[in-house]
């Protein structure tokens, strides 16, 4: 947080320190991210916020690297910095190609431009996309 | 468009036809839906649009489910309702079970929350995530 | 507002009353829309907003209808049904086209696609492009 | 403006100091920060931007402290790095403390997280939520 | 979700019914919103997001007030129609009056239009807002 | 793309070449902005986004400049600073004065604040806005 910085490791409360050895076993890593360094400001917005995504993340019926094409896609089209070079990075840990990498790009700027075509032209939805 | 409204099949000109007939052919089906025909007010933008579509969303590194997901979570994350819908469908013609389409709500809803405590945060990009 | 909901000119106090005869007089129409009816419930962000978009939308070093298009390609962007919907009208009253309008949504289009492609990719500001 | 920088106090024409002038008084400082600079190019948008601003933010039945976390939130939601620094400043100034601060970013976080969940699911408004 | 609908308390699982019970014991409410049967559609995802919700949104440093209120503005500045009729109807559960909630939609107008200012300027972030 | 990084023109396949080339012919020009450079990762997506943009911004129904202002338009609205950087550089050599791009900032701003404002207070399309 602005005003207090990243917490370390070294530094962190057991509360915190438990998050952050949880975040390096699941993830199989030593590195804590300054994303969690920022949010152990308020431990339990880290502890909430890492559960969550420790959740979501995990295998199901999507493997982890179609979720993590999915978080970056998002994050893409969000325009946030931070969280496109974090997330390209773990996509690419989690075996996103290069060329993945455009396909996806090029679907996000392509779903961006349609979005907008449909609102412009106010598009009725057809009776058979209803649920 | 506002003052024209849909133009069907039978009511388009032989440009349009060409494209409403591709539309059919790679999508194997005999239904145009609204936005092509919403966008057909503008021949030159129907086109060109459905080219780049047809392009993106070909097999590529990505299969077409995955493409398919992509492009609804980004529709889902610009709370596009039409995109959603259409999208949605498609999205489960290719093959994306219930299951799957619960995970990547849950993926993007994720995503939109740690987007905004990124920046809210203001954390930087960390070295090792830098291109 | 959802629980009072709009306010008919004979219902007005003086102060809504005014700000609706000015609408009426520098728009030349005796129609009031349903947002400035439904901000009358505040009168002093009605008095405020109008006075904001009566300075802003006046003839300057841009005409009126170049405004109104700008103003249709933001609502459009930003994916605000009401507004798309009053601002195609404002524009066509204005003299818009049905080319210009499938201009304008063409622009939006590609504005929307490549903003996403340039974050993802993370491109960096050209020197030259540096004020 | 990018081609021409921010106008210092010193350089600034007679309308834009009074702008100066008058935020420095009802802000009680000396300092002019590098928004009203910049917007200082176009001296009609300064001083309407800044009496809304002014008009938006006194004392109501909202205290200054909630108004500024509430810009706080808007900021942060909207991803514009300026304005989170400078109104995470501004609120700070206003009163709001550590854990404040912190509760209002996991309100945007959920909120953000919220809002996507209810447009991917296309919930419709339930009968008595409507206005 | 659009092929399965709203699940009723009646027709919900163990896993479903104790999150919809413990909703109605915290709110104090025997209703349960839409959101939540559309959601029930992802056992694990109602749970998660309800945990979270429940544990952002509950007395903090923050009141429950000032708390649903920065969800409605943000809901507002997202334009998420759903969440802004539910939290409107919340936050005027907790309190909030008419003019309050006139206030809040002026700050996020405002919040709204400065944040694109800032960024059509590019206006850089003055030292001393740097954390 | 972040880990290849840009492709300079002596650097770049036939393929890539021809768009560059194609690029500078269009735009009068010898200079080769980093967008196209960080694209040419992915040579179809390179020329298809070329393809595009040449297309719609061609001179039409709409003039060069008034396409260049609103693209500026949404990109500043968009917050995406890369955007907003090219793009004002753009308009102005199309002939953007000062005075013309404070007034599309002014424009933006409004529609911004306007945009949320409509949906904080869940205005209702009116009939004759209908298409």
């Amino acid at each position: 947080m602005p005003t207090r910085g990243f917490i370390e490791y070294q530094d962190a409360s057991p509360a915190v320190k438990a998050v952050y050895d949880d975040i390096m076993t699941v993830r199989q890593t030593d590195y804590i991210n300054n994303f969690w360094k920022a949010l152990a400001a308020d431990p339990a917005t880290l502890r909430r916020t890492w559960e969550s995504v420790k959740e979501v993340m995990a295998p199901g019926q999507l493997d982890p690297l179609t979720k993590e094409m999915i978080y970056l896609a998002v994050s893409a089209s969000n325009q946030c910095g931070y969280c496109i070079a974090s997330h390209t990075a773990a996509a690419r840990k989690a075996g996103m190609s290069d060329a993945q990498f455009s396909e996806i790009m090029a679907v996000v700027g392509m779903a961006n431009e349609t979005n907008r075509l449909v609102s412009g032209y106010q598009v009725e939805i057809d009776d058979r996309f209803k649920a």
